[in-house]
């Protein structure tokens, strides 16, 4: 791995067999003043990678248990399956000895399989990224403290959010450009931080907060450009419960990421 | 629980602490001779529910991991969490030592959550169950023996899917009706048994056979009605890997289910 942000903040050390320690770090925090769910998915998953012999993440599952905060994690990690094509493993990530995530992915080798293509999904429909706006989402940091994960990530919207306006558009759909600000390249791990690293869809509905409760990502592809497209969704709230959908396609209009978390508006 | 099939099918006895045994009947086989999926993810979800404090499951996700056969099963539980509004779950389905299946599932009180329901999507667009056709799924049993899943729900389709029928459409989309052939009200167990007991939806690109890696579902409502309304559908397949996504309405025109799962095309 390299120096760069996502890369150092994801790292963690094997002290025994099944366990590794790491840091989450204040890098990524949201306007709760806690740490992104996305990244949180990123260093578990990262972790998981490093014990399973098998070059790509192919699905990935994260509850989320309890709140987390910057400071030191552990993982405890233990291999469900080693299959010939696809291997399975789980893991708990810890501070203070609480479950805070709690992960299960499945890795394979995209390159070696093979089998057919079919889009019948379109990109969004955007703008080249050097023609749309930052939407300036730092502004948005509140009473908890620097909104740091503003600074990890650019934006690049077609026009603001109405949510950002004060006029929610009773549409919870939205779709954006992003890239990673230090210019490291969107491969699987980023795309699995950035499925969960922009504000709740159902803002425009007038509700500016949500909890995660569980979040599932297909990894396809890693994309080819340094701008990614993303498209977020929620269609059905129930009793403040929702789904978030989120697809992640690269410049060249080809399908890298598609993530559903279950919410609840608080 | 009753006599009904599902109930009788998904019991479990708890034999130590985190532990239930319990048995896969040959009655939900699919055309490959095995169990099903949905099946085998609600006999797991019904041992964690007896687990957890909590009366309704709100998410469940599956890993398969292994085959399954009929016979013997131990489920090996742990509670991740008992939390205040959520509490998650996690299982491990044995056969013969080996673990087939993996599911971490959370739990709630749907009835005292209160927030605001939403719907932008629309139920699926079918004629009354009465004036749709049985499908005869029952004629699809292959060499490995009676396929037994099409005696315990009936079907009711507009029309015949075009790849029952030798003529694929291209669009892997199917819309039906269903109902346990028992006459077992649809509840939330048997929405997660439902969700995934329909052959799968890239039969109309020409491939009769995925296997699922993971399946995620959202459990929103009990139907109020015999019959509920099902949408699947696959919008994007990468070198044969695919989502499918299904959703469960009942003819209230209420959403009561949505799933999503990761298959391989074979």
């Amino acid at each position: 791995m390299t120096d760069h942000e996502l890369d150092v903040d994801t790292a963690s050390r094997a002290t025994a067999p099944g366990t590794r320690e790491g840091e989450v770090t204040d890098r990524w925090n949201t306007p709760n003043g806690t740490p992104n769910g996305g990244y949180l998915l990123a260093l578990a998953l990262r972790g998981l990678a490093e014990e399973v012999d098998a070059p790509h993440p192919l699905v990935a599952a994260m509850t989320y248990l309890r709140p987390a905060r910057p400071g030191p994690v552990t993982l405890e990690q233990s291999v469900l399956r080693a299959g010939r094509r696809v291997s399975t493993a789980r893991s708990t990530t810890l501070q203070d000895g609480q479950a805070v995530t709690h992960l299960v992915a499945s890795f394979g080798d995209r390159d070696a399989d093979v089998g057919p293509d079919v889009e019948l999904g379109s990109p969004p429909d955007l703008p080249p990224p050097a023609e749309c706006r930052d939407p300036g989402l730092a502004a948005l940091a509140g009473p908890n403290g620097p909104m740091t994960i503003a600074d990890r990530a650019d934006y690049r919207l077609a026009s603001p959010p109405g949510w950002a306006q004060g006029t929610p558009t009773g549409d919870p759909t939205q779709e954006y450009w992003v890239r990673l600000s230090d210019g490291r390249p969107v491969d699987r791990l980023a795309l699995a931080f950035l499925v969960d690293a922009w504000p709740p869809a159902v803002a425009d509905l007038g509700h500016l907060a949500a909890v995660t409760v569980q979040l599932t990502v297909h990894l396809h592809r890693e994309p080819t450009t340094a701008w990614v497209a993303c498209r977020v969704t929620t269609r059905h709230v129930v009793g403040g419960y929702h789904e978030e959908d989120m697809e992640i396609w690269d410049e060249a209009g080809r399908l890298c990421a598609q993530s559903r978390q279950l919410a609840l508006m608080v």
